[in-house]
Parts: C-alpha cells; structure tokens; sequence
C-alpha cells in the first residue's frame, strides 16, 4: 500500500465525501475562520467537526495555531498545499452552478 | 430536505468518495467503455462497480447503451452533464500532480 502522500487526490476526494468539508475548504479560501464559525457554516455537530478538521490538518491542507488569549482562541486556516485547491473548488462550484441551470 | 438535483455538487461530492468513481468519471471523458473495461480501470468487485455505475446513472452523469447483438454488449458513455466536468477533474488531477511535486 502507498503511503498517504502519494495518492493525495484519492484521499481528498474520500474526505470531501462527508458533509461539510467542501465547505470548509472553501470558505477557508477567504482566510482564517474560528471554530465556531466553522460550524455555523457546515452545521456540523461540534464533535464531527473537531474529526474533519484533524483529518484536513493530517492531510496538510489547514493549519491550527492556537493563540495564548484569555479566552484561548484557534484559529484554522489553508496551508499553502489547501490554497492550491482554488482552481479545483471553483471549478467544481461553476460544474453545479451550470448544473442548476 | 431538497430534492437530488437541487444539490448536485454535494451528491457528486458523496459519490466521488468512493473508491474508483472519478477514474470512472475521468476515463469516459476519452469516450464510452464497456463494463469489463471500467473493471480493469477501477479494479472494483462486479456487484461494486455495478453500484456505482447506477448511483452515477441516477445523478444523470452517464448513460447506459443497451446493443442488441450477439453477444450482447454495453456501453457506457458521459452524457451532457458529465461531460461538462472535465474542468473540474482536470483541475483536480493538476492539484494532485502539484502535491507530489
């Protein structure tokens, strides 16, 4: 079996298959976004949530930097690799909206 | 709850996570193939591939070609709407090719 990093289209698409993760992506594309925000947007149950976001992260596509605040606040953002999805995303976003028409 | 077509991109989405869909998806952008081709591509059990060819007939993304010979042969072909996601599946292997890089 390959190792994750090599087949990274295959374990996108197996994770953009769970509610949600589209979106979180997406909207990730306009910058950093809390937690809670995030689950306003997916709508998603805190602790579902809390497994898309650590499975993004081992996937590399968000970071989590968690700021020494009262109260802590985190924050989780695109890394570089999550920003190149752009195109893809759009992409797919232009496929429904031609869909829809 | 919305009925299927109103929320395309989610169900293409959910579809795309199974194992063997986009290179299902992808391939026929070359042109129909029979089941037995889509087998080798895809490598997934007869019942699964058969599933899966289904669920992407009822999102209207390919269609199903009944010839009436001896033996009797079937093709699959991307109707309209499957076609139309070239752009996005080209940008998502592109993605991937950029991750490997």
């Amino acid at each position: 079996m390959l190792k994750p990093a090599e087949r990274p289209l295959e374990q996108l698409l197996e994770l953009m298959g769970h509610k949600g993760v589209f979106a979180i992506l997406h909207s990730l594309q306009s910058g950093p976004l809390r937690f809670g925000a995030l689950q306003q947007l997916t709508d998603l149950p805190p602790r579902t949530l809390s497994l898309r976001l650590k499975e993004l992260e081992e996937l590399r596509l968000i970071s989590r930097t968690e700021y020494n605040e009262v109260p802590p606040r985190v924050d989780y953002a695109l890394t570089e690799r999550g920003q190149s999805l752009r195109p893809a995303l759009e992409a797919l976003v232009a496929w429904e909206e031609k869909s829809l028409r």
